[in-house]
């Protein structure tokens, strides 16, 4: 891949499971580090998301439980929750990796991640969650 | 113990030392994870929480401890600062176990959980802490 | 369920997915902290891993992420790739969950938890590993 | 040094990297921990960072570097990037620096360092920063 | 306090609650690093931990719980454990807050910790640990 | 830059910060993980390092920072304290980094850091350190 290919492939990537997102890093960091929002769209989503070897549904449960144990991600966290409805993670398993989180990270930092999650769902119209 | 009397021993084991403290988080967490909810009380409360082999003040000192640590855990310190002064610690061994804190780790999070220590001990008129 | 069954649930969940490993637990914990080791067994795996929310493959994906994120979890990353290779997932796919952390937590996170997938995988006669 | 000299020493230091920093401590923990405050001042920058085996350009992208990686430290970053600014680093400096922490502590928390990073430079008037 | 009392101090402090330990640091940073030791026996004991607001078996309570959430810190917890030992903290009591710490960092991380005190207690012929 | 001069690119930016390195990552990762130090190699030292916005140097020093806070990355920290040496910071500039990381993350991971450092030197016949 040139490197023309690998920043449209991430562009592609990063869209196809979140549209606009892309252009929302890109306009965040325009005036302050254009070069990390080019690396993230290049080699976060051209590079390494597109890969075959996971789909994004693997992908975004393991992003939740990876942010959900950093803390002080939620913004992150914010547009990774909404990522996960939409490649196909229901509520009520978004629920339940952040309560299995409990027992790996603790209750605070499952709390704080819950609380991201409920503001997700809820501006989506998805509260209350039903229960698997 | 049966499931129904751990969840009422761990409402009655968080009412004791926060009251409405179980409401909240059941409020709070209702209609996005529940089970989450019903962990912490049953399990959080009614099965560790309530051990007689630490008591309150020690078990509020170490959780202190802990968060400050932690980090990003600022809504879960204020509810826990304020439970620490309700099973007897003082302000000033609050601020104290804050200020050792900083040799353990750092002091820009010890500033972060001061400032929570801060905003409980102004809301119920503990401004300023006399030194012990 | 009454605390037997869900201690009996939980050594089956265990077992299921890792024969041996809750007796491994039992045996490390034994004489200095039984009441961790019920828990784990009770709780962790009896009351949150059974849930039918998450499957086991879901369930490991995650708790890989979480793992190397957290660091210095050596030994329980250890314990989770052996079963996360019990439960289905490949070491393509695990390498690749790993590979990705790295924009999350950074490459010295993902190269310990590599580390020790590798070893891992090498006990199990699964190197090298093909690409998916 | 006498206990005052160090004090001394700790304000003047602190006031020569960012001229009021010291105040604003310690009108901060003034009510609360002024032992804290006062510890920050003598044993932080009268004791350690007046040490001329580092200057600070070097000690202020040291400290970047660590307040990024501990995350949630958002207070801090700001006025650290503040006194980045005043001891010589560049905009374009600081900006690289958080582009290769993304590397060692992955793109979230890089993320919200440059967050932090934007909003000084933008209060400085600093914004667009010019590539290196 | 002149440089020298708070030295003096320092070295008391930590004697009185672990007999050697401080003669350890010096030795082990003594080449390397002695000011970074200097430093952990005049401030860390001689202003810090001397300080009388909180007693050794509280400090040493709630520095088990900070070393455990940090992760990675398992030399300075087995000093730790010890000290706790040496002020009154009863190997159960030690248990209970590593018990308790499951609930606010994880199994994994209170897991390590129980580690380090299965190690110091069998050392010291404390094993089989009583239940409180 | 085409992918093949990326990767030439990083691989000659490692050599020239620490001779043999990259053989190191490539054939410790070779049969388990190969994307991944092909991605260390392309894109961390490639894309990112070898950029001329800051120089070896604060890399290194920036490096060893980050690789102090968070902590468990002892093999890194061998690594990157070996090329800080490369690259031109003295083992006295070395240890004030980690004294000063000591206000910032405490003094557990100081020690550990301090502790690797140290290790490093004396295979290089640089101890005893002396001071600045």
């Amino acid at each position: 891949m040139t490197e023309e290919e690998r920043y449209a492939l991430g562009l592609e990537t990063m869209n196809a499971v979140n549209d606009g997102s892309a252009q929302k890093v890109l306009d965040g960091l325009g005036d302050v580090a254009p070069e990390l929002a080019r690396q993230i769209v290049s080699w976060g989503f051209g590079e390494i998301y597109s890969r075959p070897a996971l789909g994004p549904r693997d992908r975004q449960l393991l992003t939740i439980g990876m942010l959900t144990v950093m803390g002080g991600c939620e913004p992150q966290s914010e547009l990774h929750v909404g990522t996960a409805l939409n490649v196909g993670l229901t509520p009520a398993e978004i629920v339940e990796a952040l309560l299995q989180s409990a027992g790996y990270c603790g209750f605070p930092k499952a709390l704080n991640a819950t609380a991201v999650a409920k503001k997700v769902f809820g501006e989506r119209g998805l509260l209350p969650v039903r229960e698997a």
